[in-house]
């Protein structure tokens, strides 16, 4: 097997084994399969989640897609390779209360072909995971972020540090000074000429990612799941979730990419919540639960200390 | 007054105006009004509508801003000028009944400096308004159309041909391959050297756009507020509403140069509706009102035929 085929056999398996796991622990999550086929090469398989258990709306895709490079990362990249690989799996999970969190995961793997730059072809792995509460506090961030270090820490001694700061980084939502949620870890371009690690520890690394996050999420779900909620909660749920749309229509580079070099609208907008509101300078009431989230949307904060 | 006194003064007048006109026609309309000042020079005046009546969420928005003309400005128009003034009127109205249409206008000046390459300082007029209805049919933009195609032949000979196409083009979801509704007009960098008209006729033309706003959006209010409906065609609108986010979010030009450049984000994002759902590839039934919309949803139909 070559590395791409080994990569995408193992993203396959992690998208069945996670949603799986996500079926352990809720029962009630249905999930509809769609096999689609790319025009110029490759497809995917779009899992998507409804439900009335935890999870509201969600899905957890996997696709492996190839053709000509596109121009802007020929562009970005000066690579002259004729042809592109790419696979991964990406989750975005909405649940139904508003004491479990959002969740998002992505694992990708990208190369091109042999060119006069880069004679054994240009790879490189990305991804990560990231939590977004609609209700934040100080203990928010500490489970998530400490697996991810722990996950990091077994690959590469500066791995949280740098992938903690990117996501601090990448998730923000510039035009509210705000970031998307307690974050997480974020990275990309990662392949052995960039980092201290080999192809076989990236890979390794990489997996160690996928594989983290089932039990981060089955930790918020099980704390949060069952926790009552009012209708004033539900509501600045649907706040919360319309911040995390105008992140991912606005900024989020990942969607814009794919939106715009003609990618499989349905499975890139499975991100969207299943409703989100909007009110004219909502702002809430000092010294709720609410205002309080809002402290803890800020870049730089120390979850694992 | 120089030009852009008088223009501001009376696109302030405008607002008023179309605030008045607004209240006439649905009583139960709450306008709050929030005066804001921007750092860098000028400010605006947002009047944010709530209401149980036609309207649920919309603005009526003024502003006058003024200060270091933008880079991206710049670049774009070769312009050396060190100043800018900008000045309009901006409003969209989400009503309650799925039946009534969603409603955008803008019109909006812009001027700068004089520099090297324009010694008299260079000016434009942009603007239009456009409509979006949650169902569609053979009639749905016939009025619009109509009275739009009246102002432009005031104006100019081929204004509504280019203008209608204009707007087609730009109110495009192009990751959904449809139009954001049934268009109306569009039209920006309006000046006497591109134009056959002089200063004072486009001057002309633009009074009869924001003129022409209340008797367009008073026909199709009149026409469906009391129209009866049920839970699936509010849930329709809702999804309907999610197109319209997402036009805003990922397409609309002035969102993002607003968002972008440190506009005043609660007034750039009055635009949004105030609750839209997601659907993973929601897909209404052949022969169905919801199907029929999907077929108007296209550039270049004739309105006027």
């Amino acid at each position: 097997m070559t590395r791409s085929e080994k990569i995408t056999t193992w993203f396959k398996e992690l998208q069945d084994e996670i949603c799986e796991g996500l079926k352990q622990l809720d029962s009630l999550a249905v999930i509809h399969e769609d096999i689609w086929d790319r025009a110029e090469g490759g497809g995917g398989r779009t899992r998507a989640i409804t439900g009335k258990g935890v999870i509201e709306k969600g899905g957890v895709n996997f696709s492996a897609v190839h053709g000509p490079v596109p121009e802007a990362i020929q562009k970005s990249f000066g690579i002259g390779a004729t042809h592109f690989y790419a696979t991964g799996v990406s989750i975005v999970l909405h649940p139904i209360n508003p004491w479990v969190p959002i969740i998002h995961m992505n694992v990708r793997y990208f190369e091109t072909g042999a060119d006069e730059k880069y004679p054994n072809g240009l790879y490189w792995f990305g991804g990560g995971i990231d939590l977004t509460p609609h209700y934040a506090d100080e203990s928010s961030g500490k489970f998530i972020h400490n697996s991810l270090k722990d996950v990091c820490d077994a690959a590469y001694t500066d791995y949280y540090t740098r992938f903690k700061k990117w996501a601090d980084d990448y998730f923000f939502i510039k035009h509210r000074d705000e970031t998307r949620g307690v974050g997480g870890i974020f990275y990309d371009h990662l392949n052995e000429s960039g980092e201290s690690l080999s192809f076989d520890e990236l890979w390794q690394f990489q997996q160690s990612v996928g594989q983290a996050f089932v039990p981060i999420y089955k930790y918020y779900a099980e704390l949060n799941k069952n926790k009552s909620y009012t209708e004033a909660e539900k509501a600045w749920q649907m706040i919360r979730r319309g911040r995390y749309a105008e992140f991912n229509l606005v900024w989020d580079r990942g969607t814009k990419f794919g939106l715009d070099t003609g990618g499989r609208t349905e499975s890139i907008l499975m991100s969207l919540p299943p409703q989100a509101n909007w009110e004219y300078n909502h702002q809430p009431t000092e010294g709720t639960p609410e205002a309080e989230t809002l402290k803890w949307l800020k870049k730089g904060i120390n979850w694992v200390g």
